[in-house]
């Protein structure tokens, strides 16, 4: 059975397959990245590790980020903090479509914009007080579907609750940054 | 003068006129998303804010997101955390070139590759004590240019101290989600 296009069998059986085997649910997501030139650089997506095995996709993807002019920049792609915010509504759209699926509430249209306001004084070592990301990040969905308004909204809140990104944004990451000079 | 493709003229120009005139430093970047099928929805990134003014592209950027099929999806794109890779990869690397050009050092090549650790279980609902983002994630920079080791491995830890994304990710942003039925 499919609703919002989402194999609701398969959703649940890989929950089911999960619970009685835990080690299935780590996986291992990366990416390569190479400078172009200037603060132009594109990045490589393609392998992962899931369900104890190696999955390749048919085609690699590549990505290009930039900086604009006014940033030093040649504007060969967006910036990387707005890959940051299209992470973030990805995230939550994904899940919720997954979400409504499970609670068979079938969806029309499902919107969101998201903003960040960053001030530039802190990645230009201007200002000590000033951190280097954004300040803060704003996302409005707008949800067309079967349910009541009550529902819509509420699979907007549980998105928020299971989202890896929005996590990874409001609580610390552990990163570790490695070099070697070649 | 150029160097690494950053016109540091411009650079050290633009830290000058933000000093100056802080306001000039407050941008705001911004993404759209519209639900496709399934965990399938496509992002759209062109305008921003900043010096005191709107920014618009000659044409708009689109990214396509999805799930594996491992994870009910159809593959359309890449996941939501793989494009978070991809900003973290981006953003390191486009602050190393600027930093290597206001250093004067001359780079040949600038590769790196991220990988991230999740447990599903997280999202799936699983198991309380399970983050739903990732648990580590490891980025691994080599870099080729003019300067010593020492000296290139410094560009590295500088990128890091000033990455608007490796801030992100390490410390909590806020992030408000609003949501309307339509």
């Amino acid at each position: 059975m499919s609703i919002n296009g989402v194999d609701t069998k398969t959703l649940f059986a890989t929950i089911d397959a999960v619970k009685g085997q835990p080690e299935l649910a780590k996986f291992q997501f990366r990416a390569s990245n190479r400078w172009v030139n200037g603060t132009h650089n594109r990045t490589t997506v393609n392998g992962y590790y899931g369900t104890g095995q190696e999955f390749t996709r048919d085609a690699d993807h590549h990505y290009d980020a930039d900086h604009p002019p006014v940033l030093t920049g040649s504007d060969q792609g967006p910036t990387p903090v707005e890959f940051l915010l299209h992470a973030l509504a990805a995230c939550l759209t994904s899940g919720l479509a997954n979400i409504a699926a499970a609670r068979g509430i079938g969806l029309t249209e499902v919107t969101s914009t998201v903003e960040g306001d960053i001030d530039l004084r802190g990645i230009l070592g201007l200002d000590p007080t000033v951190r280097n990301g954004f300040d803060a990040i704003r996302i409005s969905f707008a949800v067309r579907g079967e349910g009541t308004p009550e529902q819509l909204q509420g699979l907007v809140e549980q998105a928020r609750a299971r989202s890896a990104v929005f996590d990874m944004l409001t609580n610390p990451v552990r990163v570790s940054v490695e070099a070697k000079a070649v």
